[in-house]
């Protein structure tokens, strides 16, 4: 189910995990500091990963060094493409990272339903003052890694009754709400959510509202 | 009308402008990267800005450090504890940080009104490469960087009709819009936007449109 190469770049990583501790250095005019923020941390693990697989010879390419605005994938792994998503999070919180964009995700789908087989490798690190390690890292698929809530049949980010991102389940933890089992469940959470949100979105009473305004 | 303290923290930071060129660099499992991405480099120079007056002998305390989970200010500055607010944003872009939170900035300048005495210093960064260099330093109050919109008399950011940030001026560019002449036109501004945005917020159809959800 896995890309191929994927799955070898996924098991190296396991390999070399216990060897995953490091961190971030900043330096201006000859001083340097070791950060011991967490902002930013996920899109240096992005960077780094694809240093990390080049360094061992793995073939992925990254859509935007290559001059493209895309946003999606992340990486492209082997000769055919696969599609892979880098996610990272603070393993001693939870994660909180944004999936998608929800009506982007649901715009693309549509027209490019192969992004349903993107997967996902994903970081859960820890910091220790200025020290990072990773402590866990996951290869998944979106049904895997996405569930329902009280709110929607799809778990995202709503904020004064908009929606914004899709958001991950705690798929690790047996105390939380399960994944999906399949990506049809996932897709139908997709539009399920959707119609709930923009009948909700054209009521009569939000059209006067509107209009009025 | 700046603190006195911070006007030779500005001071020395002018002196040495022309030495202030770094960088990020990324290491997991001894593999390093000069990281290229611009995520995160308003809270590493701020963070870089606290180790830099330590060195320099300059008095600064970071209230967050104490415990507090304050978030204004970033630093206070001197034994009088003036206040200091750090923002940093790409010279070869503009200003698009958040200065702060409308909604909270007008509930914290009711209870706490010397917050507008607070002073910022700006940090203009270009990166070329992974090559961080400081182009422009400023150092200003909070009227000297806001300015009035189109859509209210103070520039904020909007989504879908909501209110988010309070959002700065580009100041330093004879071309665009000015920023407040002294601090009572900017209060009036936050308080002519309140009032603009919470009469819309009551409207009788938005009463009627959120009863009837």
């Amino acid at each position: 189910m896995y890309h191929d190469e994927t799955v070898r770049i996924y098991e190296r990583l396991l390999e070399q995990k216990q060897s995953f501790s490091g961190g971030t250095q900043f330096s201006i005019g000859g001083l340097s500091i070791n950060v011991e923020s967490k902002d930013g941390i996920g899109g240096l693990i992005e960077e780094w990963f694809g240093a990390w697989c080049h360094d061992q010879g793995f073939k992925i390419t990254n859509p935007k060094r290559l001059g493209s605005s895309q946003e999606f994938p992340d990486y492209y792994v082997g000769d055919d493409n696969g599609m892979l998503e880098i996610k990272a999070f603070d393993r001693d919180a939870g994660p909180n990272f944004d999936i998608a964009n929800f009506e982007s995700y649901c715009a693309s789908l549509a027209v490019k339903p192969d992004r349903l087989n993107s997967d996902y490798i994903i970081f859960g690190y820890r910091l220790k003052g200025s020290i990072l390690s990773i402590s866990d890292i996951w290869l998944k698929k979106i049904w895997e890694i996405t569930t329902s809530s009280e709110r929607y049949p799809l778990k995202t980010q709503v904020k004064r009754d908009v929606i914004y991102n899709i958001r991950p389940a705690s798929w690790y933890s047996e105390r939380s709400r399960r994944p999906f089992s399949n990506s049809d469940e996932f897709v139908n959470a997709v539009y399920e959510t959707q119609k709930q949100y923009r009948s909700l979105a054209s009521s009569p009473d939000e059209e006067a509202f509107w209009r009025n305004r």
